[in-house]
């Protein structure tokens, strides 16, 4: 029996593209509406999950973040996806037409400048594969959709532009979450950690890393629901979990914090895909 | 001649309520579309900006930070503003016969529980108050939008269902922008700082506030445009920027990264309004 991969949006999303290079053809592809719904068919059976975690343009994918707050799985893996866009119609349409565009926020976000240039209506949509798929199903007359040339394809859609985005360099990082770890030995490790109400405890949560020499690569703090004014942070560091240094790190951030969660560690994403 | 006030969304929305309690009902309030177009209207007259900076659940307001990157203004206040969502709808209209419902995305965010429980479609729209107007002028049939009551009041709108957020402790906080300097003192200061791509260089720059004895009261990261994971820090924190400790930890800091900006130093809000 093939695996199942979940993956967050409708057929021909990025997260799909990202998941087949990663899982070949052979798997089953299971596509998602909510970012929620990945984390649920994997405790429910699902091999793997993907999910966007960060965008080199529009950052963190936040809706991601607060799903790891609860997390009952772990991050196994990382993949990094060259995003490039093209504004898609129904064939038949021409340029001149298009009114309105529809989109997931950051894609639109994402191709601002063409958008002003164009002076259309921009609508928020759920998925930029998934606006493809509406427009097609919904016909609304002089309308379009942002997704890649592939989401054209599978749906049998007319590109009009191509590379349409403002910054070229335009990266999306993925996790692949699964509900069992890794049996190799990773090279970078994903955590949370929660801080002790006094002055000077970010600062004490991150000398931990500092004098065992672990070097963090990414931090992002996320609120915690009804604690106004109080956060969760998300580490990214180099080294396994298992590594002397990072073990005694963890060590020490457990006493200078609340609370800390190990997500997982994994190979880190070189270099990118497409 | 009264003072202008530049303000984020439509008329009723939550960022004027936010302004006409600090400025008061004699002020001239003028409101803009974009978060980027307060940024604007501060710099070609209007004397004051008011812009979301950060919700207690749903986290930063990216857009305001992005617009801090290049930011020529001064953060001269913050208010903070409990925020109370109400259904609203054209008179007429009852509970039942609603299907879609329309609001910024973040506030259809705080209410996903009461959304999911209705069984209706959610439509992100550009701004709060801005729905309840467009669903006025449209009379759209079975819609509703979420703003404040006060937005209701206005549009001369009915209120289904009030306090329809999932959490109560739901908190925005928000930057007044200007062009001058308050001329008081402040508690608070906010900066934005680039790190060097060294190893360490996230701890080397906090040691700079460490052994300063300044207490950072935040801390959040923002991708540099064109540089894929590289970041942008923007921290705040106790104390005024003409106060001899946070000088020199601002001087400390300037060694220790590759670029430091002061974006204000001003009154932190103290409680809430509401």
């Amino acid at each position: 029996m093939p695996i199942s991969i979940a993956f967050y949006g409708e057929r021909g999303a990025y997260t799909e593209e990202a998941a087949m290079a990663t899982f070949g053809k052979s798997a089953r592809y299971i596509p998602e509406r909510y970012i929620s719904d990945v984390f649920d068919a994997v405790e429910n059976g699902a091999e793997y999950g993907v999910v966007p975690i960060e965008n080199s343009i529009e950052g963190p994918v936040t809706q991601t973040y607060d799903q790891l707050s609860d997390f009952k799985l772990h991050i196994s893996g990382e993949i990094i996806l060259r995003i490039s866009h093209c504004l898609i119609t129904n064939p038949g349409t021409r340029l001149p037409e298009i009114r309105k565009v529809y989109s997931l926020q950051q894609a639109l976000g994402q191709c601002k400048e063409y958008l002003q240039k164009m002076r259309v209506e921009t609508i928020p949509y759920f998925d930029t594969a998934g606006s493809v798929k509406m427009l097609k199903e919904s016909r609304i007359p002089g309308a379009a959709a942002i997704a890649s040339s592939r989401a054209a394809k599978i749906y049998g859609m007319k590109v009009l532009a191509r590379g349409i985005e403002t910054n070229k360099r335009n990266y999306t990082r993925f996790f692949i979450v699964s509900k069992t770890e890794p049996k190799d030995r990773g090279n970078k490790t994903s955590i949370v950690f929660t801080l002790k109400s006094l002055p000077g405890s970010l600062f004490n949560a991150l000398d931990a890393f500092a004098k065992n020499r672990v070097n963090l690569t990414y931090i992002q703090s996320r609120p915690v629901l009804g604690q106004p004014w109080t956060y969760s942070f998300y580490v990214d560091f180099d080294g396994d979990k298992g590594d002397k240094r990072v073990a005694s790190a963890l060590k020490d951030l457990k006493k200078a914090t609340n609370s800390v969660k190990v997500l997982g560690s994994y190979k880190r994403a070189e270099g990118w895909l497409k």
